[in-house]
């Protein structure tokens, strides 16, 4: 990573973006709403949730988001607009225009984002004012405030600044995000915006956000529950002034490199601020025979609540490991599955060709006592690999899911 | 149901069966060795878990089902045989030979089941031991002995009986089952035997059994993890004399009708009986466009944290229900669906049309007061349904899964 400049937990906002937080009153009293904005009309990419049953705005964005540009997002907590039938759909619309009018923009350039209480219609007044303020107070600091007011749940600020350089052009990448445990009220979403000032192809920006946000985002795990609202937003609107990046470059892979870390650091800390969590798990399987056998099988390890109750026992349980992995679809051999357990504490192996290893059970006891667990599994079948993150189940994620109504 | 009297909670072994359950040693102090036998080799058919993981009695049974006979079956608790290598092969075959030799029967009509801990060879002096003892025991009574021998972290007994007449020939059908909760220690396993004296043709039984386990056992969910021992096991001896019975007549209806019944109750206990678990949840989805549709939505409520602590919290919480279908997989328009929530204290639509619905609050919370909870699901898009069984995902649940070795 020597060619780029990390600001871990920092929000420095590219060339040519400004944004907001304000407090619009959907919340009791909380900033409820952001706006980013950039002057330039700016190529994107996004994804967002397969769930069957979307919000109004992904429906909204969905269509929006095919033409591959966009100018502005406007994103409110508080309420997710789902399950809010055809008023859902109007009220995303109207957002969207009120935007752009107090903007001077193209309203089909205007991408709208929601979370919160789902099936209860927006307090459209209150949301329609805090757009005009959230513009009146849009300015080149105005990340943070933007990254607090998508907050719900979440414990702390997701945040990462890259800096970069291309062709002697310094390019600026800043993203943040909240939180993907299904939450507070009825459930809630993961929200990500990537903003650079790089210029890049759309085809390669596309390409290249797809194949990060599969590899970061879709390898995280709360409790394997998927929002109606997930969404994650790439804008590349190329004030940098480098040439437009393209695939086979340089260029092109250090671009890659800046997106894959700043959507990886976002996920892992999704991931480690998952309700009610202790401890971030971070599962590597390795020598798989193919790259979706290693998805596979570190998906599920994540996913299984006996994994993620043992390692909030902090309690060696590699059978409930080795289970998860033969239930996960992935082509492997069991007897050769090698199991190992890590963190800051040291390395242990705890399964061998399958089987019960001999293991230190007292240095395996130090090894979880860790905040950052990593679990390896190695399937001793080919060359691919995958990571997965997640967190522990704790009494604190039944009783935030199981009171909160009452 | 006129036609059969049912036995709720009793096992009364049928014609020609005998059973028993003894202390082998290999838990510290109860039961943990079980035998069953009938005096004429019986036709079966046995379902085992699809885990890759399959413990060593698996292995073992899978080649000997296959034949569709078989005279005894040999269980012992405490001790998966799991993730033991060819030592375990080797000690479930020594566990059928033994079998063989104090019953004087064939060798290759022996099945083995285990559950308990993973990765641990089994004491073999004890186990060979307990054998004896129990061939020794074996008596019509024994039945409940061996469904006590059969347990590990259940909490009651689960077993039924039902009878009901076939040309004049009094038939008996009991059925006895251990939870599913992945348990104590490491993991755990559905184990479920179903004995008759029906006289039934070996395709006829192998599809009765495996189409009812697949509306029964296979739509249970307690924690979404999945065993490396999970074994259903149905013999049917033929000594009730009655004419064989085939696919397509009266009788078979009967037989097919007793045979769901005494999986489903069973299956039903087991959801009920989950790790922690203060409710039983039943889920109906209708009037879905295919089975596989009202299937996977079933499923994937069942399965979902959020729903389960939901209705650990007594919350109304329409939005997790409606997401999950979201996720499942299923083909569905969301616009359609209404969701209703029922127990002994009534029914409430919390859902109409995929969107909020005005319903009375306090009259959700009196429903979810209850101990066993209906979820329906109207679909409005075809004929079809699925029901499935789970339960609430509770504070005891982490407590039981994440305290174990620790």
């Amino acid at each position: 990573m020597e060619q780029m400049e990390i600001l871990d937990g920092k929000i420095e906002l590219p060339k040519g973006f400004v944004a907001s937080g304000v407090f619009a009153g959907i919340k009791r009293s909380k900033k409820d709403l952001a706006l980013i904005y950039s002057e330039r009309l700016a190529n994107i990419s996004a994804v967002f949730t397969t769930n069957r049953v979307k919000a109004a705005p992904v429906i909204l964005d969905m269509e929006r988001a095919k033409k591959g540009k966009a100018q502005a997002i406007v994103i409110n907590s508080g309420n997710a607009n789902a399950c809010t039938g055809e008023k859902g759909i109007e009220d995303a619309k109207s957002m969207a225009k009120k935007v752009a009018e107090v903007l001077e923009i193209e309203e089909e350039d205007v991408l709208v984002c929601s979370t919160g209480v789902i099936g209860v219609p927006l307090p459209m007044e209150k949301v329609l004012k805090g757009i005009e303020v959230a513009a009146l107070s849009l300015s080149k600091e105005g990340g943070y405030d933007a990254a607090h007011a998508i907050m719900t749940t979440d414990t702390f600020l997701k945040a990462v600044t890259v800096k970069f350089n291309v062709e002697g052009k310094d390019i600026t990448m800043t993203g943040f995000a909240k939180g993907s445990g299904m939450i507070h009220p009825n459930m809630a979403t993961m929200l990500s915006f990537v903003l650079t000032d790089a210029s890049v192809e759309k085809a390669t920006l596309d390409k290249a956000f797809k194949n990060t946000v599969n590899r970061t985002y879709n390898m995280i795990s709360v409790d394997g529950d998927m929002s109606t609202n997930d969404t994650a937003i790439v804008m590349a609107n190329g004030m940098a002034e480098n040439k437009a990046i393209q695939e086979g470059t340089y260029e092109f892979d250090l671009f890659y490199k800046a997106l894959e870390y700043v959507n990886k650091t976002l996920a892992r800390l999704i991931a480690k601020d998952g309700e009610g969590a202790t401890k971030l798990i971070e599962v590597n399987v390795i020598n798989a025979k193919t790259e979706n056998d290693a998805r596979l099988a570190a998906k599920a390890i994540v996913n299984s609540n006996l994994v993620k109750t043992a390692i909030f026992g902090e309690d060696a349980n590699w059978g409930r490991i080795l289970a998860a992995v033969g239930y996960s679809g992935a082509d492997f051999d069991v007897d050769k599955v090698d199991i190992y357990l890590k963190s800051a504490k040291g390395e242990v192996k705890v399964c061998e060709n399958g089987s019960f290893f001999a293991f230190d059970e007292s240095l395996a006891k130090e090894v979880l006592k860790e905040k950052e667990i990593f679990i390896i599994v190695d399937m001793k079948a080919g060359e691919f690999m995958a990571t997965s993150w997640g967190c522990d189940l704790s009494y604190d994620y039944v009783k935030i899911n199981g009171s909160y109504r009452t």
